[in-house]
């Protein structure tokens, strides 16, 4: 892959003031009573997921009126343009109408379809991951920033492989993903977005998932790959937004190709 | 069930301060690298778990001499005794080994083999849950302290149901837990402790879970009763030190028993 262009300053820090307003909106609602609904797809929203999103359609439209906007609960904007914003404003929205603080908030913004800022803010946790384009992935919460580093593991059955619940995969996707749970030394469930978050840090080394749309990926491939990781479809395609929604990521690169090669093999 | 005889206060704020020292021992080792051994039963253990439990059970052998201790990393001592101190230092290693902030440190005391007095503490949360016989239970954070209340949830197609991981259940006990995930409207996989108290806490139905040993569940106990739930083995038993592993716990007690029918139809 050709290096990218590095994403200007003035991106980032937009991105962080965007992460900022979201955490104080669903701080608010966490762990208050909230109605569920239920959406097409069967998946679980509230109205902080709705809030947080249009608050920061908001503040994208004000600052960059030009700019495209993909977002899970609000639809898309200006899909064509050179920028366009990806929003999750609530990654884990099972975990949010739980009391459970592992849920997170996805920014990301692509140029010309390819992600050049990734951001995965853990609202409660108090911990921020953001990755950019021509720098290393940063960590942030209460005690400073610093930079975040996937760990070497170049071996399978030295590995720890996450995944969000086994019920994402199904039919053939559940047996791919059998054969790469029996390969590894531990596999754990839970953690939406937190477990590349886990991965960026060192402490997981491969997360492998299926039914992902756009919204729920984008921000975190400028978070794993500025972090030391890779990651691709199950065929081994890049990542966008026209993706089948197969995801795996390795933090030690030399991880991914044997993780697809269970994946693939059938 | 008789109504217990409510536990004194004096072991109570002795159960806060083993947290308290607990939680310093726990925070001072995650995320930093420690060797994880594997024990006989395959679970892996570190430095912290172990340091954590030496130091709990020095401060109980300094202030009550005649108690006995149960603990997961060094053994049994006096069992036989009036008052026996439960305690699992670190439940949730994966999730500590893995960065993962979701372990809890369990602190029970048990009167004539009977829970009288249980903790979940969350380290890195700093959160904490007390139930004590004769009392509500109690959910303590940064904000304050605040007595903590199941919801009422009598069907199980309302219900919300929380496991660690679905390995737990093997041959017949994962037939059981399949008709009672096929039963419920959200099946959730992590957590470990902080199931129980999601549970505690009115956002999670139902936890169901085997494999478990007395210092797993000899603290949820206390939380879970002093909140307005209920829990048995999944033949309806008491949960005491000579139980099977299996449990299950109902935030609404009118939802144990049809959760129990799924489980014990085969």
């Amino acid at each position: 892959m050709a290096p990218a262009e590095a994403c200007p300053e003035e991106f980032v820090a937009f991105a962080e003031e965007l992460a900022e307003a979201a955490r104080g909106i669903t701080r608010r609602y966490f762990r208050t009573p909230v109605n569920v609904d239920t959406k097409a797809d069967a998946s679980p929203v509230t109205v902080a997921d709705r809030e947080t999103e249009a608050r920061l359609r908001a503040a994208i439209a004000a600052r960059f009126p030009a700019h495209g906007v993909v977002g899970e609960e609000h639809g898309t904007e200006r899909r064509e343009a050179e920028y366009v914003w990806v929003l999750d404003p609530i990654d884990g929205t099972k975990a949010f109408i739980t009391g459970n603080p592992l849920f997170g908030t996805l920014i990301a913004l692509t140029r010309a379809g390819r992600p050049i800022l990734g951001l995965i803010d853990m609202a409660i946790l108090g911990e921020r991951w953001v990755g950019a384009a021509g720098r290393p992935t940063e960590h942030a919460d209460a005690a400073g920033r610093r930079p975040a580093r996937t760990r070497p593991c170049s071996r399978l059955d030295a590995a720890v492989l996450q995944a969000t619940h086994p019920d994402m995969f199904q039919g053939a996707d559940a047996l791919a993903f059998a054969r790469l749970a029996g390969a590894v030394r531990l596999t754990r469930f839970g953690g939406d977005c937190f477990s590349y978050a886990q991965l960026a840090s060192g402490f997981v080394d491969v997360v492998c998932e299926a039914c992902l749309q756009p919204y729920d990926f984008m921000a975190l491939l400028p978070v794993i790959e500025g972090a030391g990781g890779a990651a691709s479809d199950w065929q081994g395609r890049p990542l966008g937004l026209d993706s089948d929604g197969h995801m795996v990521a390795a933090g030690d690169p030399a991880l991914l190709a044997s993780a697809r090669g269970l994946l693939k093999s059938s």
